[in-house]
């Protein structure tokens, strides 16, 4: 059976490559008892990845060179001999890139494919719609009629950040790359203003026209020159959440810019960095309300799904051009049942 | 009767110097029913000033050129039309730089000099202990064993956060300016480890030795090249309560520097600006605790205290060389009563 994987070839100094992946082909081993074979269907590929290639210390484990790369995958069991995971059964785990993988069922979590599906568990019902549900909420705590500034907001976190903010009776202002994103944000999500950042000459000038009443919330997914434009835009008693910093991911050295302390003083404003494992006492929670959300029509959810296994690095480089809109991944098979 | 009071003549560009001030003799006017006549004891100067010396839009009003500047005041009514406040009463205010004061007798507070002498209300008991008590206790929240950094850590607040964190069980690291705010931090206060950031060649060096687990709580009164020390040394869930940013107070334009927002993000750490005007509401229980721990010898505190009316604006200016160990005030005349 031919399985292939893919390795970390070498660590990106600043914009990762091609070259920093490797394919390789390797064998399957015989199942064991209690063991599962997995196929992977979804492989989601994320910017918080590229901090994984470098070996900085970091909030997760560096991926060590000539291993396989991992992250989130949604994959079927094919083979079985645990009882807790009979063939069929739909997963959802931290996992190699990888077709198929030998796996002893420990850390997997069940998938149910009748309410929503299979690939929104590696987005608005998995890790990016917890991070923009906790963030959001926990952090940026918006109140009906306060104004929320998303960044990266036509990406899979940016999206459900301003559509939960909208459901909470905010004004929402989305930045994000292209015209198409920002007819989609206001056309298809019900953002109330959105702001090309690539053709939009004076972004504070920009920033203050959308925001006529300033900004109470604002969730960073970027950082830099965006960024700055928000800030000089607060209100009193403003709230941030720190989600990604992507202008700076692909920096070699630490960033320098614009101070934000003097502005967090005059304003008494709230910054806080987060990833969404500090709420993971909360998971289930929020899950069943982003579920509810989705099955009620609440939520719409966009991806940008592509085909093959062979385009997983493609796929996730283009995350730093801005090429997807909504939540990137790769289909890598059908399900077999 | 000689009456001189000081006003803004001229707005500082930078730094600012004596020719921003400018003395003038004013007439005292009749007592109407209801009034009082105070007279200045002591004044307070502080480093929020400077930002009232501008127009720039700030969480305070500006001071208005050719108008007296004023700030917290301990002055004696020493005629009095009103029957709240007989002859004899010392209250504390928001008060002009003036010798002699006709008043309202609106929003002063009554001070009681048997707890301790009357300058403690323009320090311990005043806006700089409560700005220590509320910026380490309700955003630093300290627990026993953390270490807790605090810069500007010889002045008024200062003093205060370190002492206060050492109650609460903490290693404190304080940052000042010269040998001797050092020795008094260590020798007098119970700082666990102090650093002169004037001699001290490589700050991230230093602070990472003077905090071997790591810093949790940074009370920033400074930042700069001080705080990036601190960021660099940040423990995951660190909090950052911006009090003051007096590097930047003489500033022209928005300063530049290393970015904070990436470090908060892996760190998932909060940094929050205040005022002590934020938590008024919970003044009353916070300096009754403050005034306990001063009776009971708990907290010790150091005063500067410069003699004379006519060094108000010399006072002031000191703020910004770092002349001042304590807090500084300008004591102005002696009680009558």
């Amino acid at each position: 059976m031919r399985n292939k994987t893919i390795l970390l070839a070498s660590r990106p100094t600043g914009v990762p490559a091609q070259e920093n992946f490797k394919f390789e082909e390797r064998e399957v081993p015989e199942l064991q008892e209690g063991q599962v074979l997995l196929k992977s269907l979804y492989v989601s590929v994320d910017p918080y990845m590229r901090g994984r290639m470098s070996d900085a210390k970091s909030y997760v484990a560096p991926y060590a060179v000539g291993e396989p790369i991992s992250g989130g995958v949604v994959a079927e069991v094919v083979k079985s001999l645990n009882e807790q995971l009979p063939k069929g059964t739909v997963v959802l785990g931290n996992l190699p890139w990888q077709q198929y993988i030998v796996h002893s069922g420990k850390g997997l979590s069940h998938i149910n494919p009748d309410i929503a599906p299979l690939s929104y568990y590696l987005g608005i019902l998995g890790m990016p719609g917890l991070t923009a549900y906790f963030g959001l909420l926990h952090i940026g705590e918006p109140k009906p009629g306060e104004t929320v500034v998303v960044s990266g907001a036509a990406g899979a976190v940016g999206t459900v950040v301003g559509q939960i903010a909208k459901l909470k009776g905010c004004r929402v202002v989305g930045v994000a790359g292209s015209d198409e994103k920002i007819a989609y944000l206001k056309d298809e999500l019900g953002f109330d203003e959105a702001i090309n950042y690539k053709t939009t000459q004076n972004m504070n000038q920009a920033m203050t026209k959308a925001c006529p009443n300033g900004v109470d919330v604002y969730f960073d997914n970027v950082g830099g020159e965006i960024s700055d434009a928000v800030y000089l835009a607060l209100n009193k008693f403003a709230r941030i959440a720190i989600c990604g910093q992507i202008a700076y991911y692909n920096h070699t050295t630490l960033p320098s810019g614009m101070r934000v302390e003097p502005i967090l003083l005059k304003k008494s404003a709230l910054m806080k960095g987060f990833i969404v494992g500090d709420y993971a006492k909360d998971f289930p929670v929020a899950a069943k309300e982003l579920a509810d959300w989705v099955q009620e029509g609440k939520l719409q959810y966009q991806e940008t799904i592509t085909e093959g296994f062979d385009k997983i690095p493609e796929a996730f480089l283009g995350l730093f051009t801005g090429q997807n809109t909504g939540k990137q991944l790769v289909k890598v098979a059908e399900r077999e049942v």
